[in-house]
C-alpha cells in the first residue's frame, strides 16, 4: 500500500456536514491503489464502550495523476461522529485514524476497567444547524453578468466614449464622522472618467442583460473616486458623479429587482483613496491625527509623493501610492465600514458585495462585515477576491464564495493555449472541485474574463471555436458562471485600457446566441447540486465527456478539444437519437468533428 | 520522486508568521526522498514582471516512518510574499506549486506583452501585525498546578473528607436576568460535595505549590452546581457554597497574584445544569418560555426524567439529562457568556478560561468570548478542552492552547504500556510538534494526568520508574507542562473517584523531590523558544535523547526506556564531565541503566 499518499484532514473538505444528521466524508489515496475503502462511524457521546461503529463502504468519486479520492456520506441519527477508516490492498490492511496505520482499535483496558481510548478515533465533535456550509439558494442558482461601469453604456445599446473631470468637495474628517454641515475644513479634488457609461445607462439595458438570460449583475465599483475605475475611493456613500445620483442607483435597483434579478456591487476596504478624508486629516495632522491609527506603518509627516517613481511613507495598495492601505484591524475601521456594508444592504436593497483585495484585510474585519451583512440581510452573499485555494476564508466566518481564477488558469491552459491535455485538465477541475465542502464548491463564482485579466478570445489567439468550448464549460460546469460584459460581442484586449474596452454595442457576434442558449439549456436542465462526473466516451485524452446527473435523466455535455475530427464508437453513437441533442456545432453521427461540441438530454427511461 | 508524498497547505502549520517581516515555510516530502529542497519566495506586490525571487535552502527538521519534514525561514524586507519550491532527486527535479509538479515557472507571455501568472505561485497574501499567530509570553513560560478543589484540601495540608449537601435559593429566570431582588418565583435545589476541599484550602497551601515551582494553577470548575465535579452550573456568578464564598476567592486569587503566580479557572458553557434559572424556565413555561432558543432540540413539554435510563427529550452533553446543552448559536446566549467571562476577568483578575466542552460550541460563541477576553486583558489566556488536533480552534479567533491528551496519549503508549518503541514515539512528537504553528505549539497544554482519565502512575502499573521517565520527558518537552494534584504524592487511580481520591497530605514520595527539581532545572536552563531536536546517540530504539538548543548550550535529555542498561560509546562518554550532570537516577560513565534518565547541560565553549 502506498501509505504515503494517503490524506485526511479532519474538519475539512474531507468532513464536513450537509445537512444536521448528514456527513460527507473523503479520503486520498495512492491511484488505483486499494481494493477496498471503508469508513466506520460511530456515536462519539455513546453510552456503551467501546463505542459501536458502522461499515459504510467508500467510493472512489475520481482520480488524477496521483491520486484516486473516496468518498463516503453518513445519514445517521447521531450529530456527534467519531471514525476511522479501513484500508485495504489484497491481503495488506490496515485501520487509519489520529493519522495513524494500526491494526488495533482504539478502545484499550487496563486491568478489567475499560478505561479511554474513542477520542482517539477521528472526530466531527458535533454538527450544529448553524454551522453546516452552504450558500444563499438564489446565488448557487444565480448566472452573473459582470460590468464595468465605465465602459458599459451611457443609453440604450450605446455608449458616449466621452471622458469627464468631475470636481467633488469632500468635508472634512470632522464633518464625515459626525455628519455636520460645516463647510470649514472641506476641500476639493476631481473624479475621472474614460469612456462615459453611466448608472443610467446601466439601466437602458437591463431588458438586453435579462434577455441573454442572467439573472445577477455583478458591477465593478460605483462610488465616488477619482480614477475611471473607482477602485480609489473617495465617499463610501455616494455614487461617483461621473457615473450618477444615489437616486439613480435606487432606480436602478428597483429595475433590477423587478425583472427577478439580483445586485452585486463591489467593496473596497483593503485601501481607499489618498484624498479619502481620513487619509487626507492625517496628511494635514500627522502624529495629532485622531486617524493616525487608520492607516497602516505610516511615517511622519506623511506626505502624499508627487511622483509615481517616489516609494510612499505609507503601506498601500501593491505600492500604489495613491492607495494608501486602511488598518483593518483597527476596531474603528471595522466599524466604519460595517457601517458602508449596512447602508448600501439596507438603504438600496443590494444583495450582496463583491470583495476587493479580500485575502489582505484582517481575518476580524470580515467577520465583524459578514455579521453586519447576514443581519441586514440573511440572504445577502459575499463574494471575496482570492485568486488562489480561498479555503481558510471559506469557513463560515468570512464569504460564502470567491473569484475562482483557476477555473480560468485550467481553462487557459486547454481550451486557449494546449499547454495540457484534457485529462490533465479533468483532473485540475476535479482537484479544484474537491477542495472545498460540496455546497461551497457549488457557489464558486467560475469566469473566463474580469476586469483584471486580458480577454480569454484574445488568449485563444482570436480562435473563436476554441473560446466556445470554454463558454460551454463554463456554463454546464458546477459553480455560478460569470461574464464579463461584452464576451457576448467577442470583446478582445491583452493590455487593461484593451480588455475595458468599450461595449461595442453595434456588433452582433453569433457568440452571442450561443449564450444565450446555453444558459437557456442550463436553466432548463440543471440544477446546482446535480452531481457530475467525466466519462471515457472514446480513446482521445482531448475530448472532455462532462456528465450531470439531474432528476430525471443525464445532461451529456462532449467537447472535442483536439485539432483532429475523432470517431465514436457505434455502440456509443448508436444511442443518441436527434431529439437528445439539445445544441451543437459539429457532432454527426458518429464523429466529434474539431473543436465541436454536442450537448445530449438523456432521460431516464 | 516519490510525488505523491508532497505535501504544503498554504496559511496553515506549513506557512506561518512568526514577525512582521517573518515567515516559517515547510514542507513534507517522501523519507529521505530528496536530494535537494529549495524554496523561492517574492514580494507578490513586486512592480517589475516576472517577479524577483530568492532563493532559501530549506532543511530537513525531521522525519517519521514515512515522511520527511523541510522548513525554511524567510526574513525579508517585504509582507506580501509568493512562493514556489525547487524539489530535486538526483537528476530529477519539478518546480512545485499550486499543489501541481512542473518545469515552468507561472509568469507567463502572451504576444510579446508579459500578462499575468503571479498569483499562481503559493502565496502568503499578507502578514499583518495584529494576526502574527502567538501566545500571551507568561503563559508559554508557565508552569501548571490543576486542582479539582474538592479533593485538595481544606486546611493547611489537610483534607476534611468530609461531604456535604447545601441548600441554595435560585432566582427566577425573571430576577436573574433583571436583577430584581423579587423573590416571587425563587426556588431551591442542592449543591453537594464529596470529600471536603474549599478555596481557602487552596488559599493555605499556596506556599506548597509556590515551593515546588508551579507558577500557574488551573482550578477546576467553582462555581454554583449541584455534583461535587461542578460540571453541571447552577449559578455562573457565584462561588459553591461548598467551596466557599466569592470573597474567599477574590483572597485567593490576590493571594496568588500576590506570590507572582496566576490562575485559570474552568468555564462550562456547552450545557449548564437542569435547574439552571433559563431551563428551570422552559420546564415551567415550554413553547412559551422566553428562553425557549437558549437550548437545543426542545421538545415540549419538556420533562426532567427522574430516571437516568430515561431518555431525555433535548440534547444534553453526551446523553446526561441533568446536563441540558445550551443553543451556544444564540446571540442572547453569547451575550450572556460573554458577560461571564468579562466578570471574573474584570472583577476579580483570573488570568485566564479552560473552556470545557470546547469542540462542541459554537464558533462564533468562541469569536465573542475571546473578543470579550482579550478587551477586559490583552494577557488572558483562552484554554480549549479539545482532545484531538485542534487546528481548527487556534486560528487566531478561538483560544489560545488546547489540553494536549495526544501529549499523553503518545506517553502512555511508550513510557506506560510499552505498545511503541522509542523510535514510534520521537516520530509521534514530531508530527504532534509540527501540527500547529511554532508559537502556538509552544502554548500547548501538555499533561498526563487530568480530572478525566487514570492516573498516569496506574498506566504504568504502579511502576514509578516508568512514571519518573514520563514526568522529566514532560518538564523538559516544549510546551506548557501541567500536573493533577497529588501526582507529587504518587495518587492512583483507574475509575473516576480513584483518580480524583483525596490529596493524601502526609505522604512525601521522591518523586515530589524529583518534581521540584526538574521545574527548577526547566526555569534555570530553557525558554520556551529553545528550540528542540532528537539525537541518535546509541544504536538502540528504546533510548531517546531530547536536546534543546539554548542561548548558552545545550540542554541533552537521556531516558533510556528499555528493560536493559545501554552502553554509551566512548566518544560520547567522554565528553561528559561531572560538571555537565544537571540530574540522574542512574547514570554511570558509560552505561545507561534500565529506566534511567540524565539531564546534561553543555555549554558552548
Amino acid at each position: 500500500m502506498n501509505k504515503s499518499a494517503i490524506l485526511h484532514i479532519p474538519l475539512s473538505q474531507y468532513a464536513f456536514a450537509t445537512g444536521e444528521h448528514n456527513l460527507t466524508i473523503r479520503i486520498r489515496t495512492g491511484k488505483n491503489d486499494l481494493t477496498a475503502c471503508t469508513l466506520y462511524y460511530g456515536d462519539r457521546a455513546c453510552n456503551c464502550t467501546p463505542v459501536r461503529f458502522y461499515p459504510l463502504p467508500m467510493k472512489s468519486i475520481g482520480e488524477d495523476n496521483l491520486y484516486t479520492y473516496y468518498e463516503a456520506n453518513v445519514e445517521s441519527d447521531y450529530n456527534r461522529i467519531c471514525y476511522y477508516f479501513k484500508l485495504e490492498k489484497d491481503e495488506e490492511w490496515y485501520y487509519y485514524y489520529a493519522d495513524q496505520f494500526t491494526h488495533k482499535l482504539a478502545d484499550i483496558k487496563l486491568d478489567d476497567h475499560i478505561i479511554e481510548g474513542r477520542s482517539e478515533y477521528y472526530q466531527y465533535p458535533v454538527i450544529l444547524r448553524e454551522e453546516i456550509p452552504d450558500v444563499p439558494e438564489w446565488f448557487k442558482n444565480a448566472i452573473v453578468y459582470n460590468i464595468f461601469p465605465d465602459s458599459f453604456a451611457s443609453d440604450k445599446r450605446e455608449l458616449s466614449g466621452e471622458s469627464r473631470v468631475v470636481e467633488v468637495e469632500l468635508g472634512s474628517a470632522v464633518q464625515e464622522l459626525e455628519k455636520v454641515s460645516n463647510q470649514e475644513g472641506a476641500y476639493k479634488t476631481t473624479c475621472k472618467s474614460r469612456l462615459g457609461g453611466t448608472i443610467n445607462g446601466i439601466r437602458e439595458n437591463l431588458d438586453y442583460i435579462s434577455n441573454l438570460g442572467f439573472t445577477c449583475i455583478y458591477l465593478n465599483p460605483i462610488f465616488v473616486a477619482g480614477e475611471s475605475h473607482k477602485y480609489d475611493i473617495l465617499d463610501y456613500f455616494h455614487i461617483d458623479p461621473c457615473f450618477g445620483t444615489d437616486e439613480e442607483f435606487r432606480c436602478l435597483v428597483e429595475e433590477i429587482h423587478r425583472r427577478g434579478m439580483r445586485i452585486i456591487i463591489d467593496g473596497v476596504f483593503n485601501h481607499c483613496s489618498w484624498y479619502f478624508f481620513a487619509f487626507d486629516d492625517v496628511v494635514k495632522n500627522g502624529e495629532n491625527s485622531r486617524y493616525r491609527d487608520w492607516f497602516y506603518d505610516l511615517t511622519y509627516p506623511v506626505v502624499r509623493p508627487e511622483d509615481e517613481k517616489d516609494l510612499p511613507n505609507y503601506a498601500c495598495f501593491a505600492y500604489e501610492r495613491k492607495m494608501p492601505k486602511l488598518n483593518t484591524s483597527n476596531q474603528e475601521v471595522q466599524d466604519y465600514f460595517a457601517s458602508v456594508c449596512e447602508y448600501w444592504l439596507r438603504e438600496f436593497k443590494v444583495d450582496g458585495w463583491r470583495l476587493d483585495v479580500a485575502n489582505e484585510v484582517d481575518r476580524n474585519f470580515w467577520r465583524r462585515f459578514r455579521q453586519t451583512a447576514k443581519k441586514a440581510n440573511k440572504e445577502s452573499v459575499l463574494i471575496g477576491e482570492v485568486w488562489e485555494d480561498s479555503s481558510s476564508w471559506l469557513k463560515g466566518d468570512a464569504f460564502d464564495s470567491t473569484m475562482n481564477y483557476d477555473f480560468r488558469k485550467h481553462c487557459r491552459e486547454f481550451f486557449a493555449l494546449r499547454e495540457i491535455d484534457g485529462r490533465s485538465f479533468r483532473e485540475c477541475m476535479l482537484q479544484m472541485y474537491l477542495r472545498y465542502p460540496v455546497n461551497i464548491a457549488l457557489g464558486q463564482l467560475n469566469l473566463l474574463d474580469s476586469h483584471d485579466v486580458p480577454r480569454f478570445l484574445s488568449l485563444c489567439q482570436g480562435d473563436i471555436s476554441r473560446y466556445q468550448l470554454a463558454l460551454v464549460f463554463l456554463i454546464m460546469y458546477p459553480g455560478v458562471p460569470s461574464i464579463f460584459y461584452g464576451d457576448e460581442k467577442a470583446i478582445q484586449g491583452i493590455t487593461e485600457s484593451e480588455y475595458r474596452s468599450p461595449m461595442p454595442w453595434n456588433k452582433t457576434e453569433d457568440i452571442e446566441v450561443l449564450m444565450r442558449e446555453l444558459i437557456y439549456i442550463r436553466k432548463k436542465y440543471l440544477k446546482p447540486s446535480d452531481t457530475f462526473c467525466f466519462r471515457d466516451i472514446v480513446d482521445s485524452d482531448e475530448v472532455i465527456c462532462l456528465e450531470r446527473i439531474t432528476d430525471t435523466g443525464r445532461v451529456l455535455v462532449w467537447l472535442n478539444g483536439s485539432k483532429e475530427s475523432i470517431g465514436i464508437s457505434d455502440s456509443i453513437s448508436n444511442c443518441i437519437t436527434e431529439e437528445s441533442v439539445l445544441l451543437t456545432n459539429g457532432f454527426e453521427q458518429g464523429e466529434l468533428n474539431t473543436n465541436s461540441y454536442v450537448i445530449l438530454f438523456i432521460p431516464i427511461i
